[in-house]
């Protein structure tokens, strides 16, 4: 994966094109110990926006710095697709005052070339270095096109079972494994358990194409699970943290809460504390 | 320690005596997975009854249920020392609507032969084989008898480095040490962590005592130290679980919150969620 230092590099290497270089945000989210194989290799905790569906930005910004998690993944009910540049200059300010960082946007489902154009100047504006999004399968060339000319990363979502396009890590994995090395995946481990495939296993095997992680835990392993408090699931936790290390996973673990949206603070934070823990064993 | 078979048995031995047997409410907390020396023992998570402070029984048994955690340390601003057999009973109709089990009382406070004879008496009316107590130095004697009389055991709580008496759990250990085997420890980890003492260390010393635990996080190894959530702060928790699993600890992990006490609810589940995620690894 790219780091900044390369990233800059070689954003400043592609002189021809007259490309705004996205304004990087986020601090590293690698941790000190974030050393290969290390078996006590903690992982940066954020939130995917749609966790706050029912919340403002101020709102959810103050719930995250109440459990202490310092990525979001930005929804467009927080930061509209159309937003001017005064508009997103506001909105950074919320972050930086919180302490936030704003480290992807997404999802964003893209339909045409326009909506992928859309999307990725949105990002470039934004000044984040990765889209978690949802392209039509024949938009795929397209947007390869636009990572490669704009340096920025495509994580594609995988959603469940009843999704005809990314049902599975595989079926997005499948699509882009020949594609430029900056397409890949966000994998939603509960969506891929509920489609019957172990998320420590999709992530083993993808690990080379994997950017971002939805994590959330399922009450069984069936297509209409619900989900659930992070620890009270099916999902094997163990297993997956033994595997992120494993891959030295380079990401951000970015819990999505859709129990209680109403009010999920409380069934957030047992999420956030079980993931802390058992990472900390 | 005392099973529940071995402990009626003995009971109906005392024929001399005219006890009333404590009926025994809870059911057995010991996991399945509870076999010894297993890296996979998981310990039943309670709530010590302090944390509820400024709340009413109705509302702290819902919050436990919000959290699934079914064991409570019952504390007299919820049971009165005075209640009748009238109003036991409705409170303990509470705890059997909510799946919740009241398996000790305390913490009690004992500074004379009177307040042993109450707390004795309260605990046999309400059912429960356990007592988490503070008896003054001098009453040791006395409350070895009652222990013997009664067959509930005495969990001796201690205190920080500001209690003069009971500053460490081995300011308790040495002075029952030689008494019946029923009296013992109820060590407040944070108050041992406060006083420079490190849980795990103390929890081996005097695991043959240890009949109960309060769980808390404390943000520095410093008499002076704030409580915090669980998993933020300077205690080891991995060091703690790996110290239960290998003394086969059976008593409950009862989490004392003492942040926030107006509001605790959030920093109560991120604090259960990270007991269970670590216990899980």
């Amino acid at each position: 994966m790219t780091n900044r230092r390369s990233f800059l590099q070689r954003l400043s290497a592609v002189t021809a094109t007259s490309i705004v270089a996205p304004v990087v945000l986020q601090a590293s989210p690698i941790s000190k110990e974030n050393t290969f194989g290390s078996s006590s290799l903690q992982f940066p905790i954020g939130f995917a926006g749609y966790s706050f569906v029912k919340f403002n930005l101020d709102q959810s910004l103050d719930m995250m710095k109440r459990l202490q998690v310092k990525y979001l993944s930005v929804k467009d009910f927080h930061l509209p697709l159309n937003s001017s540049p005064a508009q997103m200059d506001v909105i950074k300010k919320k972050f930086a005052e919180h302490g936030i960082t704003p480290y992807t946007v997404g999802v964003i489902y893209m339909k045409s070339k326009q909506e992928v154009d859309n999307a990725f100047a949105y990002a470039q504006a934004f000044g984040v270095s990765m889209i978690v999004g949802v392209p039509d399968e024949n938009l795929l060339p397209y947007v390869e096109e636009k990572v490669k000319l704009t340096n920025i990363k495509m994580a594609i979502h995988n959603h469940g079972p009843e999704d005809k396009l990314y049902p599975t890590p595989k079926s997005i994995y499948d699509r882009i494994k020949k594609m430029d090395s900056r397409m890949g995946l966000c994998i939603d481990i509960g969506h891929t358990f509920r489609a019957g495939v172990l998320p420590e296993e999709a992530i083993k095997l993808y690990a080379d194409r994997l950017f971002d992680l939805h994590i959330k835990d399922e009450a069984a392993m069936k297509p209409d699970a619900k989900t659930i408090e992070i620890g009270r699931g099916a999902i094997n936790f163990s297993a997956l943290i033994d595997v992120l290390r494993k891959i030295n996973y380079k990401g951000i673990c970015s819990v999505e809460y859709e129990k209680d949206m109403d009010a999920p603070l409380v069934g957030m934070a047992e999420s956030v504390g079980y993931f802390k823990g058992i990472m900390s064993k």
